[in-house]
């Protein structure tokens, strides 16, 4: 189903090549004065064409709020909201019609509906991501007044490593360079990896990293709805994501208990701990300290070269890709990620009573 | 909430020193011969002080069908069931009524609710995994009847590396021995390394890792119901978990589309693909290869050294843990995984209408 | 929240005054050839306007769909619409702003959310039934395939009561008149209320009955998702509804089991009755027969007669209402009724795995 | 499925005739001194065998709580308890193993499930309301720390009714004679009633009222999820419901606006009404006035008569119902009623963050 979240959701619709995209987003707390220019921001964030290294698709993306916010305030009503398609070269797509394009959606989508809409990907396009970006600015502008921050950043692209942690980071410093990477002289490697990439009609993978701050103790639940289970959920449910961890995550199976364990101390009167092994998550519940995780992104699978399928009568074929696409799907990512972890964030902190109506 | 899944649930309730911890299971379909012996036979694959390397807590763990299936048949009715505590040894735990163990939930829970049982953790003890073995063994014998398999295995413990793939191994060999690494010169370094890990009163973290065989084509969804973001929230929410990935996980992140992308060919009649990077998951819904995927674990928590934390009084203090506890939770962690794989698969199946009552 | 279903989904956003209304309906069927005309010609029987006893805002209420639809048929992905607000005269609401108009939501809106768009009503405006006449509209498409029928009336309008069952009326007759009911000499009275009500500046309340047909059985479940529980709160959730009931209602309060219990009988070699007292539905599940049920409506709470009540600042004050309304809802509430009905059996058929994708 | 509730729920369990009935209650609030004699109390109160007449099976119904509570205060965890089936004399019921009663769920369950356990209606018995009764004896205890009181009573026995509205009665009065009824008078004819059915072989159908005191404004929202809606839903999934009206009710069908409408005033410096038509409900969230509504039940199905029906092979043939039954089943509804509601009450109001944690 196309819907997320439990108390705030988003309710996302629309195909690559429609008339447009969209979404409800529900249970948004009233009273909030919400800024559209924050909204298109993010969106233009995530627009293909905002630098060499992304696609050239030239999307405007401009987003038309269509309920549930008057007189600027938040009303506590469904907000409604859509985004036109302009830049629909259709054409490009038809060839691709009768073929399923390899590690796409395309053979299983038509193997579960007996139709699919093929322009562009239809569904199943990233361009999907304008919808959970939105949701995402919204739910920003809420836990922006609890104290919340949220940063993302590219912290691999294909060989290329950033090997400094989080809080050795500067994130200031993430949109100073085309593929949000704060660390400047990594990125700069990263970019030229890209360009490399791209030059031999190829793509790449990489891994998103994203901090979030100030989220209060008591977010998240012992058993099922643990803080990181539905964050992985949300994670995992972003196109190309292939792996999610968080804390030391699959570093911590190499690690022994005397090492990875966090020791608790007392810090201005409140409980806090030495260490943050653990990513802020204690039995699947925030303990108030920074929680912070990593989002594993294959190389797109669209790329420039000659390669061997199968078409809808089964028969063995061979197809170069036409169309835009992205060399690394990284970059773009980072706001994806965010908006993600915004929604999961203030779903998680309403059910936990910590984001009332009144903030 | 203690409630997992859509169409195929399992609602979870107890402690680790109650009256009894047991569940709720709904959605199974009627008309299946229910072999109580498998049940228990997962259940006893799951239990304590079943090896020399595991926690000598000798729990019984007998589980009780209380409804939902008539001269042993199911009735699509739901399933209730207890399994009694016997062994409660809660003055084990007395002592540690008044501080926070370092890396367990103790500090969470009672800055969230407020009051804890705090006998062996309470509700947040992995003992609450019976409920899921419970829910994943009748699961399971579902699936059986509709041709799915589920293998899971140690792949890691510590520093010791299983480094052969799914493929290679044959996973008959898994339960013969008390680490449950189909590989058994592997499986003999990873028990000598747990017996070092215990004598030093430590613990050590792992790996299991997990393939699922014959799931049809065209379960899971394009966009947020993904087959892999659903099956994160499900592995994430085991405890001790910290990282999930599927197909080539993380490794993805450092390929390129040429070498990740899996050519469509044509095998037997059916669409297939040569190679299956991808994990037999595409655009979210499943392709029919197979299903691969490994959960990361965090070393065991509990360890027998003296360690710094807080109490209730917000005064640091030392302590060292009596009670008992596995230096290593992995070769138990593997039955969680497949009961939880289990769940997940026919939750999913049952949603795409492909396990529906009459089998 | 504001997404009714569980398989087959609605979520609704729009304000009466605002942008735009609009909705989402996931979880539609794949491979549909949906029929635009007949969405729009729903709207068209819920449209104010239509007749001279209903108020004269003159909506156009034309549907555009943006998604879900791929050359005429549906591809199983969500199918967002908008329906723009045209004729938005705000002004006839601008007195109201600050006071609380009786029997209106205006002040639990304001207590609730401290907010409200008090045009129109805003969000509790009657009008946000277009999201769900749309997202019947498309349910009933499905439903036709599949044998279903669904067939509303008018059947009281104040003390005018029609005095005939169901099964003795021709469906073919209601939308004859502009009340809606089949019985044209009853008609003829109810609308003669009507006008006599309106010229009083008053309003009157009524009753909508309806008689689905072609049910299959085994479509409920026994326990708390029984048809008529789920019923009961898809045709409580229509504006101004006070009471439903199914199969003799009410009536079976007086009667004795003798009287009441429908004897199985053989028919065509099925199982049937030989009466249907029950209406359709045995211990929560359809029989087969034919289901019917009543909801009644309460008198429009705008009238324009001068009424006291108070205002924001906690003063008493009198007012007379201004605006357009209708004297009597329930001719227009019919379409509505249906409309609910449609998205509950479709939505029921989906989860008891008889209304799939290959229809 | 068989769990009921978002935020507060209940997923009970049970067969008539099985090993036990049961059920899980997840998200009471933590830090509750819970009284099991209350939870008991009412469990007697629906325990058949309690008087002349009701049906004479000797169910000592003792619940046993299982876990979510510690050293008698609830820790937030999920409450799990069983009531283990005594007095199972099944024999009574192996010669309807091969028929269908008439206006019981017998013929339904078959046909959906394939299998049935027919023991006592296994689980489509009304015993299966003793999980929903424990559900609402605990939802009561957090209920009453918050200022709600719940009455319920019967106000119709087929023929005979109640004539006094809910504020004319005195609510203490109602536990005082066997059928429930707070007006002694009225109670009498209603005793007599029933026996008059009893010695005839029949049943009867009645109602029950209900008055729900002290729900604070705000609860409910105003389009899908409108306090009446859901509690029309949780009536409606009682066994044998038919009917359900709140406010006015049906009646509001003949009213009109000038009559229904009830005008706003200043109470004690509350905005409150002069008249309470609405029934405590505006735009489907609570008002602060008394939420009043009636359910209407039909006679029990059970007969003591020669009845004709169908057996599993389609054979028409005659039966009389041995075991055990109850004449009129509206006397022991009522504390269904009331349960069902209490626990709509609460998962409303911790739906609207008014009855968090931290009462």
């Amino acid at each position: 189903m196309n819907t997320i979240g439990k108390l705030y959701t988003l309710t996302s619709f629309g195909e690559s090549h429609g008339e447009a995209l969209g979404g409800v987003i529900d249970g948004c707390p009233a009273g909030i004065a919400l800024s559209l220019d924050e909204i298109q921001r993010e969106l233009d964030r995530r627009r293909p064409g905002q630098s060499e290294v992304t696609t050239a698709r030239a999307e405007e993306d401009r987003v038309e709020i269509l309920s549930g916010v008057f007189e600027g305030i938040t009303t506590g009503m469904p907000i409604g909201f859509i985004i036109r398609n302009k830049d629909q070269r259709s054409r490009d797509y038809h060839e691709m019609k009768d073929l399923f394009r390899p590690s796409h959606a395309d053979y299983t989508m038509q193997a579960k509906y007996g139709i699919r809409d093929y322009r562009g990907g239809g569904r199943t396009s990233a361009r999907e991501h304008v919808a959970r970006v939105v949701g995402g600015a919204v739910a920003r502008q809420v836990l922006k007044l609890r104290g919340v921050s949220i940063h993302g950043y590219t912290s691999q692209v294909g060989s290329v490593v950033l090997d400094k942690r989080y809080d050795e980071l500067d994130m200031e410093e993430t949109e100073r360079n085309i593929v949000r990477c704060p660390d400047q002289e990594t990125a700069r490697e990263m970019e030229r990896l890209i360009r490399e990439v791209q030059v031999g009609r190829d793509s790449v993978g990489g891994v998103v990293s994203c901090v979030i701050r100030g989220v209060p103790v008591g977010i998240g639940e012992p058993v099922f709805d643990r803080f990181q289970a539905r964050l992985g959920y949300y994670m995992m449910g972003i196109n190309a994501a292939k792996g999610f961890e968080y804390g030391e995550g699959f570093r911590a199976a190499g690690m022994r208990g005397s090492e990875h364990n966090d020791a608790f101390v007392m810090k201005n009167g409140q409980v806090s701990t030495l260490t943050n092994h653990a990513g802020g998550i204690l039995g699947g519940i925030t303990s108030g300290e920074d929680i912070y995780f990593r989002v594993a992104f294959k190389p797109v699978a669209t790329i420039g070269r000659e390669q061997e399928t199968v078409n809808l009568s089964g028969e063995e074929v061979t197809f170069t890709a036409g169309g835009r696409h992205d060399p690394c799907v990284v970059p773009r990512a980072v706001p994806v990620v965010e908006a993600m972890a915004a929604m999961l964030v203030l779903d998680m902190m309403l059910e936990a009573g910590k984001a009332t109506c009144n903030l």
